[in-house]
This record gives structure tokens, sequence and C-alpha cells, in this order.
């Protein structure tokens, strides 16, 4: 599929079909990652690819009550947690070098962007998901220390389309050499 | 250009032709970030498009000394500066639901990766650019209260080609329903 596409046909997919998600799919998705720009060069990221529903089903106990995804967590074929190593990006020398302190917040929503749109150019659904309990769900992965989980998505057959929610208008979030 | 393509052919482009951006080419870059999935789709980020060689220059400065993109920053024929509402991803009725605090990093990840990978797919180089002084940009395009620098990207027709940096293997950072 066309990036253009990709990128304005991608939607918040919160209901999944039973289809496997094919080697090669999965492959492709897993490169989107790898192939993600990062603080020189770091590559914070650590997926934790959740196959074990019942893993799944302690997963969507740590979603926020109400989470409209808590029943994605549980269906979809597989869930990605997305973890990141913390204290590399944004870091030189062990130290921090700006104000934003650790920069993998950033770099993790780069590497989960790339594998969304990936997973949209195969026909594949995701919801990029934070309304979660992290240190819950670094329990139920069981991330050693330094690590931390930042964000989960579903990934599987869309089961129904989701409406697109309003955009801005370009000219409301542009400024011109100046805010 | 092939999603997939567009992923795995993106660098990080640190040298600029003169040549302008035309504003259909700039047009789809903003509507690639118009387009991104966001925290219960606050959309908090704002763009400067700044063009005036004198504003490149006092932003250049705001890089931490020795950063390979200086030079492009002042070369590139646009550069955006890529701004974050504060209190916004993240919140909900003014508060921040998760430890994370604020999301806006995660969220402007997903927005210009967007924007690099449209930029991609249309021949025109970018490159994240996170290793500067915040405070000294927020200055230079004169943010309101409330409003935060995250990021900076040249904007044009690359003039070299940068080469891939070593990836971290798949099977190194993904994990089977435990850590």
């Amino acid at each position: 599929m066309d990036t253009l596409e990709a990128i304005k046909t991608r939607r918040s997919i919160r209901q999944y079909k039973d289809t496997p998600v094919t080697d090669e799919q999965l492959k492709a998705v897993l490169e989107a990652v790898q192939w993600a720009p990062s603080w020189a060069n770091t590559q914070c990221w650590e997926l934790v690819l959740v196959r074990d529903p019942a893993v799944k089903e302690k997963l969507a106990g740590t979603l926020a009550p109400g989470n409209p995804s808590t029943d994605a967590i549980k269906k979809a074929p597989i869930v990605i947690v997305a973890c990141a190593k913390k204290g590399q990006a944004g870091y030189y020398k062990g130290q921090a070098i700006t104000s934003k302190g650790d920069w993998l917040m950033y770099d993790m929503g780069l590497a989960m962007q790339n594998l969304c749109l990936a997973a949209q150019s195969l026909g594949l659904g995701t919801v990029h998901i934070g309304a979660f309990v992290p240190e819950d769900a670094e329990k139920v992965v069981g991330v050693p220390e330094g690590v931390t989980v930042v964000a989960m998505t579903p990934l599987g057959v869309p089961a129904a389309e989701s409406r697109a929610p309003k955009r801005r208008a370009i000219e409301e979030f542009v400024h011109h050499d100046k805010y």
C-alpha cells in the first residue's frame, strides 16, 4: 500500500477476527520496528509478543476501567507489549543531555508508528494503547530492572472498520517562522 | 512509494539541496501529521515552519555542540519545529492518568514519524533532532505558556545519501509471552 494512503487510512482497530497473523506478516511488522530511527541509533525498543490467552487476560486487567480496547487485548491473535530500556535515548555517557530527560517515549512513538503503518499496509489492524497501569503490565510480562512498558497494541485482521475521529485543520496547527 | 519500502529506505538526512519544497509536497507532509493517531484524539501537535534564514540560524545555535545536523538546520529550505501543548495527551479532566505523566513525547513521535515517512515517499529528506536546548528553541520561535518544543527536522531534497546504521536483529528485541 502507498505510504500516504496507509497514513490516511490507518484507524484505531478495537475488533479483531480470529484469523491468525502469518509469519510473513509478522516479520514485516517487526522489520518496521527494526528500521525505526532512534536517538543516536540507541534502538531502546524491546517487544513482548503475547499469544497465550492467560497472559492476554492479565494484560487486559491492567487497562484503565472503561478502556474501549480491553476486549481487543483479549481477542486479537497477538498482543504486542512495547517495552523500552531506560537511560539510552536522550543520554550521553550515562547522563540525560536535555531537559526532556529520557527520550524513550518519543523513540517508542517512532517505532510503534512504523509498526502500525506496516500493519495497515498489510491489511492488519492495531491501536496504540497507553491508558493502563505500566507497573502492573511490567509484572505481567516480567520485565527486568531498567526496562519499562510504554504501550501495547493488539495485532490482527480487523473485524470492523472504525470511523476516523475529526482532525484539526492544518491551518490551525501550522505557524510560520514564529508560533 | 510503498509503505514498507518507505519505512526501510528512510535515512537521517543531514545534507540538503537548495531546491524548494513545493506547496503540494508540503501539503502532503502536513496531512501526514494531521492524520496521526493521538491520545484520545487530543492532537497536541503544533508546528512552526521556518523559512527565514535568521530564524534558522538562531535555531541552529540551540543545538548541542557538535550536533551533526547543525548545518542542515541552516541550509534546508524549511525547518519544522515540532511543538506540543502540554497537559492534553495522557490526561483526563486535567489529571495525568498514568505514571508516564504527559504522553506528549509519545504522541509527537507518532506524528513526526508520519511526517518523515510521508516526506520519504515524496523523495524529501528529514532527520529527527532532539539534542538541542528546548528552552532556547522555545524563545527563538516564541511559544506561549503551556507549549513546549519537542523536536525539529529540516525538510528538503537530499543532497547526499546517508548510510543506514547497523540495526539490532529482530530475535534480539523480540520476546514471547514473557520478557
